[in-house]
């Protein structure tokens, strides 16, 4: 029996030393995902690890690249989650992720947005392979939710229910 | 004869106090909402009532955040007098609110972007309920036009045509 | 024997001057868009032309209005650079421009982000017509990539394949 597009993922994730969470429950009158069509519109993520934002400030001043790095790598793993807990808790149903929008809380000279961005860019690659390259806007920005480091957005093609 | 759901909505906002304003007209080459198949793309909404931005400035600043949310308000009720505009003077045709994207102006050290936005996202399920709840992204920003506090970016998928 | 949107925007193009770049090769994780149904999602995109940025800095400060503008026009350019290279060298496919998202790096007190996005609002709607007018957000922002002074952000309804 060939080994299903979740299973393969939830192992190159182990082999990566990553976990995905538990999908998150609805807060409140924003959910963490939307399916309209095919597209499954997911909630900017922050990022969480077990209850605690990895990372606050700006990278170019308290935050170096490579935790910003692994700060978008988290968010990935949030939303990743969400799709999950969208889908019957299986990411089986991903045809290929379409877009990602990328904040960083940075200082005003900061320039390296796509270099931050790549950490998610590169992790969701590794996990899904071509369906897992996609569309991007990566951009500064002066404060985000909780003082987070990073914000990622996700918009993923579902296969026909 | 049931109420139509255009009927009940501009109920429910005249028990908030709250009244739709006139759908704007398109202005030069960019237009107030586009559809593409299902989805209707609205552009992004400034807090303007009767002609004037409600507030400016940044929120931690000039601005509290109770003004803002109240800004944020105004702003998803320009963004629904959008809506209606484009469906023939009714919000029966929707569906279901998709995406919001708020942009808050605030100081480097603000971190409350979610509460602000919640202006919105309460109102909406106010007045969709459960097809009022949305995915949402939330992030700062140091300036926005014309020195507007907030602006809300609309996602809303109409019933076939 | 009619003239092609491709061939007649090509034209114009050249009546004001402007040329479209080749298409940019996708670059390892992220790739310049991606379609889903009839979607094409546009990365965000900077103002590059012949390799290098047009413009670096803030508008409000280092960066004139008028620049600016010239900047989201060639950001709009490699977009539709990015598009063309999409749907096999031609832009006969494009249904209409949907959205646009325009971020401009500026100062705090910068309130003008609709004025420099109509550098690329107007110069769709010289180009396509009807079809080239789109929802748009502009917003502000304290850093972009590079330090350029502008990303642009294109989504496309392309006719069904």
């Amino acid at each position: 029996m060939p080994a299903t597009q979740d299973h393969r993922i939830v192992e190159a994730l182990a082999s990566l030393g990553l976990v995905l969470p538990a999908a998150p429950k609805p807060v409140a009158s924003y959910i963490p995902s939307v399916r309209s069509g095919n597209l499954l519109f997911v909630s900017g993520q922050l990022p969480f690890k077990d209850g605690n934002l990895i990372a606050t400030g700006r990278v170019g001043a308290e935050v170096t690249l490579e935790t910003a790095q692994a700060c978008v790598r988290q968010c990935v793993l949030n939303g990743l989650a969400v799709v999950r807990g969208a889908c019957d808790g299986s990411l089986d149903g991903v045809v290929r992720i379409v877009r990602l929008g990328v904040f960083v809380a940075c200082t005003e000279g900061f320039g390296d947005q796509p270099k931050v961005a790549n950490g998610a860019s590169d992790l969701l690659q590794q996990l899904f392979g071509d369906a897992g390259r996609h569309a991007r806007a990566a951009v500064g920005t002066n404060a985000l939710p909780l003082n987070a480091c990073v914000e990622v957005e996700m918009l993923v093609e579902l296969a026909s229910a």
